[in-house]
């Protein structure tokens, strides 16, 4: 099977099967599924201006790097069709949160087209992602081998990245090809999106799977887990990278177990400006993301919680890169940074 | 200040602070604080028989090695007190939970003693693990200094050993002496008995703390933790345990980044018996536990859960063991199997 013959996220409705993006521009409007509500509800949202979109990205109705980026790119369009302020619509949405290199790369691709159609161009960069991520698919599907059984974090898939995901783009690629792969998904506390997200795709997608508490990721590294495959929101010219909280912790673990330890992400995702993974911002959140589960407190009043968003984990304890490019060692990292400017021409073919 | 002058848990109720175990023999019956409602409720339940005692400590009412060895001496005296078959109870009592030795040890050491009162031989039995606990403290806390930031996994507090803790012990031992310390709670799922139990308990004891989630325990051990304490379910001859699922990552994270790491624990939960860490029991606890959040199902329907409810850290990532002896390195842990007939004879002098 070629790979561009393959289909994006299967969703199961109750009208069937669809294949589907995490959002999209139509007649207008941005369409993106609510990620806030998975997997109890599945709901279609619709964004009308660049303020309804920075909002969506801070709520995280809509997350995952390479979706934000895109969600960025569709909000400035927003702005354009309504006649109103790029630089001022591309700052609103800069604000929204401060890790993910995609955001701030996708507003800036549009700013620097801003003489051109862009809901054209915010499209074109939408599926420029998508190709990027069927690409590392291609790549990663690679790494997989039949009876597998790998370990990812957070949710990297089709939610996060628009479609088809680079996480778990190999994992559906090396399952669609007929390997027999088993999936450790970490739940990924504070606010689950590996139990909520990761576990809703792979089972829409027919993938073996359990879901495990953070706490135990350690255990089935000894001697269960035979890959760890992670996404990523930024990655520096070192190919330190930040990701996900407690993404670190799995590396860590990767490294004590041997266990070959990958990063999937697109070139959106690489910041050539900054030299060291010290120098990505970490974004703090509400403490209650973890003193409360929902709207019930679990925690002592009077306590208090720290939440950092993310955590960086150095190159040396990366195996692998999986780029749309192919897989990469960390030290061939810093050639990514010309890759750039190719997203916005649209899927390179 | 000397340490037996030193009261045990503090406990702050409507009526002001009352100094409390967390379970305790009172006219005929056994009186435990209900784990399962901490921090939230603070209610106090009355165990009238060793089948009680069994479902109690099965539904995690009484939780936590020592206190679930308290909790088997207990249950033996109350079948003793009515008449009942010891060696059925003994049994009943064995079955409710397969990983902490402390039951076993407890149940075994009962028995044993069947020609005496054995309501004032759990009384000792309960006794003797408050008073190693004191010593687990006053050992460990010249361990913690001034301005030390301690990671903790769990609950290894007052309410998991009767009284004072072992884990949380040094540190209370510590903040009386008026060091000023900052704790890291592990909220620890699936149960969040850090988040809820070792807050709750910290708090209380007026130490500055702040929970986190188990995925941020890496980002803090990289530059901000100074020194690792966990408790132990269960220690093998070699020095490997077996303690709450997660507290090999924490190992392994503090190996990475030069943290000490040290496992305070009581003579009864050595088990001489086996010779390495693979050989311990391992509980693999229902998946609702990973799945729902109280009553509420968080991952898709038709997704499964892993939920092993321990796992086993190496000797080789253990600085110290904190025992009521001293401070004894993996190599010296063999010797602790002499140490156990102690304990039914009283706190030692």
């Amino acid at each position: 099977m070629l790979i561009h013959e393959l289909n994006g996220m299967l969703v199961k409705t109750a009208k069937g099967t669809k294949d589907m993006r995490a959002l999209w521009f139509e007649k207008g409007v941005v369409r993106a599924i609510d990620q806030r509500l998975l997997p109890g509800t599945f709901k279609l949202v619709t964004i009308r201006s660049y303020k309804e979109m920075a909002k969506a990205i801070s709520d995280m109705t809509i997350r995952g790097a390479p979706s934000i980026g895109a969600a960025a790119a569709y909000g400035i369009a927003l702005a354009w069709l309504r006649g109103e302020d790029l630089d001022r619509a591309a700052k609103a949405i800069k604000a929204t949160r401060p890790t993910a290199h995609d955001l701030f790369y996708a507003a800036d691709l549009m700013l620097f087209q801003r003489d051109k159609n862009l809901v054209g161009a915010a499209g074109e960069y939408a599926d420029g992602i998508v190709d990027m991520c069927r690409r590392i698919g291609e790549h990663g599907g690679k790494l997989v081998k039949d009876r597998d059984r790998i370990l990812t974090h957070c949710n990297a898939g089709a939610l996060a990245t628009v479609d088809f995901g680079t996480a778990l783009a190999p994992m559906r690629v090396a399952h669609r090809a007929g390997k027999d792969i088993f999936v450790y998904v970490d739940e990924t506390r504070p606010r689950l999106q590996g139990a909520k997200l990761t576990a809703w795709e792979l089972l829409n997608e027919g993938i073996d799977h359990a879901i495990i508490s953070d706490n135990a990721a350690g255990h089935y590294m000894k001697d269960s887990v035979d890959l760890v495959i992670v996404g990523a929101d930024r990655i520096a010219r070192n190919g330190d990278f930040a990701n996900k909280i407690g993404t670190y912790t799995k590396a860590v673990l990767a490294k004590e177990n041997k266990v070959p330890f990958y990063v999937a992400a697109p070139a959106s995702t690489f910041d050539s400006s900054l030299i060291r993974g010290e120098d990505i911002p970490i974004e703090e959140r509400s403490e209650d993301e973890v003193l409360c589960l929902g709207k019930c407190r679990v925690a002592p009043r009077g306590s208090t919680a720290l939440n950092p968003c993310f955590d960086v984990t150095p190159s040396r304890y990366v195996k692998g890169f999986i780029t749309e490019r192919g897989i990469m060692k960390p030290d061939e990292i810093s050639s990514m940074k010309a890759t750039g400017p190719a997203i916005y021409r649209g899927p390179a073919r």
